[in-house]
């Protein structure tokens, strides 16, 4: 067993559980090696377990955000709409989920109160049940006020189809909305930076209705998809394209970023791509439905910002390229460090 | 929705996840108002869930406990029996894990990798697969080294079915083994009393071996089970005592209780009946086949101390007496406070 664990830091730091390069290293030297089976070896957002006769897809996450809330929602939503949303992109309708809720002691049950309702609202938003739960303390100093953890299970949408191995040179990058809301929301919540903005909000939500919509209308056409959270789209992308050993080819001038976002971005040196979203997917596409998909999501409310960003092309090894409206182009990497620790 | 929430107090404290009554106050008076369900509701160790056309048993877990590792177990370990001993009692035979793990930045990977090695140990003992996971860190002083959250997905055993109504005056209660000696483990582990032992440790281990040898031997015969973790053995028989409506008449002389545990229960003055087990089980058996049953745990390893230790009879009011050696009898209440806070 030991030999197989290749990770070799000596201390966990932030950068481990930020979703880009280094929680990578942490998961497929350390967790992987040691857990592994077939299911967890796949990194997929949820796994396919066989039970009895019928399938289901399972998730789970964490939840540590940091405040609890902020413009346009809170930890009790996006525990979730980030499991649910999990399970929506690999296909699956999420049909329940379990919660286990992490007290630290001293904590007013007002807070407490106002979390759980939270959850509740955004549960019934997303047609999911809550079934099973559990419910600990810690003494005051050991936890930041509520840490909830979330698993959902689903059922797969029938005309699904997905899988990274189905992605072909041509197939067009689909990207249901604006990115980097919800990352800068938080981070501006927390007031350690003089910025501000009024109309600033976390997208958190549940992409289960759009993905839906897709699967309804166009079933195997889409080929693959994921939710751009933790290490934002060019984690996602560059992921994706390693693993399918493709070039990603992004028009930046289709990828909608707002003003607030864009404007913090660049106070902050750093790049909106890295920006988690909550309430985003990235679909890949053929080409052949790829505009009638586009005006599917656009079609739908909250879909408006939804747009075909980029292409698949072939290459020797994965990468993910940004060409500029200016005609420049630029190489967009997997996140590094952790810009904004505790966005979920 | 918030005119059914009854819970008063204006901050959660340590009490609050003991598993004794305050922890039922919380649950039934906050959480189940604002998130009930069917099958939240039960308030059972593991939910029933339908997808498709397959009924799955699912339950969820965090686990807290401090110090990360003692005599007989650690924190992973208890992650995975926890949770799997959760669908066992439920009759459900476990499949698979999901697991969340939150670390505290700082902490040294050599802890984790350790604790992460003992949950794939116990994993493989129990049988289950982990399929999928999420890591979240958070800065150094908001957690406490480590914390994992895991969900476990059974398959209900063929013969049985349980439930509370299927109890009846005759029955009798069976216990697999000693009790209190994994909450004094952890107590002494921490060093704050003047006391140690040599021979104790936890008990820490999947109960389904047992459970699946009562079932395959007598199905329907088996009517309840629980496992007495937070709360101890007394807030179990008391929990069931109240919902079946019942008298719960224990004969304290056949429950076994280890020297040390003993021991150090009277120099604290709190009683063994209310210290948490992580590897025992509580059943309802029909008197027909009850000695049957109890030879049956008794002649499988680990199984030696397993003893019929009570007798339901007609009450008005559901009650739990203990009669001693000497004549004597006690109520037996459910655990009020926390005199051990995070053993699991």
């Amino acid at each position: 067993m030991a030999a197989e664990v290749k990770f070799m830091d000596p201390q966990v730091m932030l950068s481990h559980g930020a979703g880009g390069k280094a929680s990578r290293r942490l998961v497929e030297g350390l967790l992987v090696p040691l857990l592994g089976s077939g299911e967890l070896n796949r990194l997929e957002d949820a796994a396919t377990v066989q039970v009895g006769r019928s399938e289901v897809l399972v998730t789970t996450d964490s939840f540590v955000v940091h405040p609890l809330s902020f413009p346009g929602g809170s930890l009790g939503e996006l525990a979730v709409n980030g499991t649910v949303n999990d399970l929506a992109v690999s296909g699956a309708e999420p049909l329940v989920l379990t919660l286990a809720i992490i007290l630290e002691a001293g904590l007013p049950v007002a807070d407490l109160q106002r979390e759980v309702e939270a959850l509740a609202r955004a549960a019934k938003a997303a047609g999911v049940e809550v079934v099973a739960g559990d419910t600990k303390v810690v003494e005051h100093g050991k936890a930041d006020g509520i840490f909830m953890t979330t698993t959902g299970i689903g059922r797969l949408h029938p005309a699904a189809d997905l899988g990274i191995a189905r992605a072909e040179p041509g197939d067009k990058v689909l990207l249901s909305g604006a990115v980097g809301d919800h990352g800068i929301t938080v981070m501006l919540e927390r007031g350690e930076l003089d910025l501000a903005s009024d109309t600033l909000r976390s997208d958190t939500r549940s992409v289960w209705p759009y993905v839906k919509a897709l699967l309804d209308a166009f079933g195997p056409e889409i080929k693959w998809m994921r939710d751009p959270t933790r290490g934002g789209l060019a984690t996602t992308l560059n992921e994706f394209a390693q693993e399918a050993r493709m070039k990603v080819a992004l028009d930046e001038s289709k990828i909608v970023v707002h003003a607030p976002v864009r404007g913090a971005c660049e106070i902050l040196g750093i790049d909106p791509f890295h920006i988690a979203n909550e309430g985003q997917f990235v679909a890949i596409v053929s080409a052949a439905v790829a505009e009638e998909a586009e005006e599917l999501l656009r079609s739908m409310p909250g879909g408006e910002e939804a747009a075909l960003i980029g292409t698949l092309e072939k290459a020797e090894s994965g990468i993910v390229l940004c060409a500029s409206a200016y005609g420049a182009s630029r190489v967009l990497d997997m996140l590094t460090g952790d810009p904004l620790p505790r966005i979920c």
